[in-house]
């Protein structure tokens, strides 16, 4: 398996995407193709000139998409970019995955412009996992992708969510649940409410909607909603829990007492730090295009990279984007 | 100031509902009106024979609306509850104020029913404080009561919410953000995208898009939204803290070493939930409609209670309904 990395996208490239590459490389036995500034990639590579080889192969690209690049901008004016190269491969049969940390928005509209949408999709969308109380991740589908939404988009979130998670978990029937602010059917938008109706018809494992709170319990394997909303969702978690980490820190620096107890308790707080920790659940892989495209975090780090090309490598062999085609012939 | 008291809604009615009442009009010279089950409000009145002596009335109400009651249902078939008889009263000009842990539908319901909009009020809306990490809490409007919006709705939740946001901080000209998925203005639904145009035409302090992350660091000091998605936000705030002081505290008893660490830290880390804790904001107004009708948790203990009645007060005296009148003369 051939996974394309973007090496020059993320806030750590591109030594923490290197670094994470070359383990997956290492521990996966994955090829990975590092696409991006050739001199860049070299003198990082030599990091890891001792200990054990791995496959790679290095494929050099001119130009580095920001984060402040308008994604139409990008795909006129940035085929020489790591980013666009590194789609360009997989849409050529090059490479199997492509992964990058670099502009969310660019990834999605190179993914959808080079790969191309699968036939039958209206709209692909991103999946992302969110940590549980019962310690198993749920995947909500559309966290950021589609915000002008009809409800068949949401009933092809659904199928494809579950596609998804059967091969990421290996469940035979993966429950679904609609983000909402009340369990009664009725609750919600009207365009909310069509949704759920066209879930009930149409997904027989749906289990009803799901508010946040439930969602945390695990009340569905799959939380379906549309992009805008799953993005403030996805966020708000995010921020929620980086305020709160924030205060406990500051909270138990306040004083002596404080300063001994925390650090008698480090390694249990930091336990729970790591079970919220989205970076071992493997990016975001955007559903629905005719490839695997993993968006990753901005902020992605070695482990967050190194998971994501774990995921790509998993559902790459077991053919998701086939089974994802199967759907609607 | 006269606030009428809906004794018999909420999670912990009428114990803690009354507590906290009591406490209120001992503390802040208001006079309360308990609406409810004459019987079981004098036995937990009982409890307050000694001590400061308040003003009270007791307005006997029959039936009791509870969690699973449609709003509609209420309106037509439960006029002798609590809830209907508490808002009733401040529509008669009895009571300044209502204050109910009960069923929120039914009391947005009954509220724009009996008390009617104010005019040029479109759709009233349910505005909530949210701590941040600057230690003065945001204000987000609305948080549940119009899930299908236009941008019209929420140019005017940014001016009710600016008003109130000024009665209860003191601040002149407070600062509005739409809360968001990305900065840009192009960000968002279409409609979205619609209602940061018409705010940034028509709101002077209007400072743009704010992501969750940046609300959470007091990006503007009214962040508005649609009803669907202020709520989801406000849950998933809410269910994320949840789940991460569950996690913690199972962490902190998982080992001697943590436990010991714990108790030392505990004071600290509660200093932390305090801060986080909604309660001490006072409720949720419902704005637009002409009269003060406060929504509480329904899982609001005593202080909660003492708070939203605070609140009540403070936005009554300084003429809440009359000044929101003024925004559409």
């Amino acid at each position: 398996m051939r996974v394309a990395l973007d090496a020059m996208g993320g806030d750590y490239a591109p030594h923490e995407i290197i670094k994470g590459a070359v383990q997956a490389a290492r521990t996966l036995g994955v090829t990975v193709c590092f696409v991006g500034d050739e001199a860049a990639i070299r003198r990082e590579l030599g990091e890891y000139a001792e200990g054990a080889s791995f496959s790679y192969e290095i494929v050099p690209a001119g130009q580095v998409v920001t984060f402040h690049d308008h994604p139409s901008e990008v795909l006129r004016t940035r085929k020489d970019s790591s980013l666009y190269k590194a789609i360009r491969s997989v849409a050529d049969g090059k490479c199997d995955a492509i992964v990058s940390a670099g502009n969310t928005g660019a990834q999605m509209a190179i993914s959808l412009f080079v790969l191309g949408r699968i036939q039958g999709v209206l709209r692909p969308g991103l999946i992302g996992a969110i940590p549980s109380t019962t310690g198993e991740p749920f995947y909500c589908m559309d966290v950021g992708a589609v915000a002008d939404w009809t409800p068949e988009n949401i009933v092809q979130f659904a199928r494809m969510g579950q596609v998804y998670c059967s091969l990421v978990t290996g469940k035979k029937a993966p429950t679904v649940g609609l983000l909402n602010i009340g369990e009664e059917a009725e609750k919600g938008s009207r365009q909310v409410v069509e949704a759920h109706e066209l879930l009930a018809a149409s997904i027989p494992s749906f289990v009803g909607n799901v508010e946040p709170k439930e969602a945390f319990r695990h009340a569905a394997d799959v939380v379906v909603s549309d992009g805008y909303t799953g993005n403030i969702f996805l966020k708000t978690i995010e921020s929620t829990a980086e305020v709160l980490f924030g205060m406990m820190k500051a909270a138990l620096g306040s004083s002596l007492k404080s300063k001994i107890g925390g650090a008698l308790a480090r390694s249990s707080l930091r336990g729970v730090k790591d079970r919220l920790d989205y970076s071992q659940y493997g990016g975001v892989p955007l559903l629905g295009v005719k490839g695997i495209s993993i968006v990753c975090h901005g902020r992605s780090d070695a482990a967050a990279i190194y998971h994501a090309i774990r995921v790509a490598k998993t559902i790459s062999d077991q053919g998701l984007v086939t089974r994802l085609e199967a759907l609607w012939k």
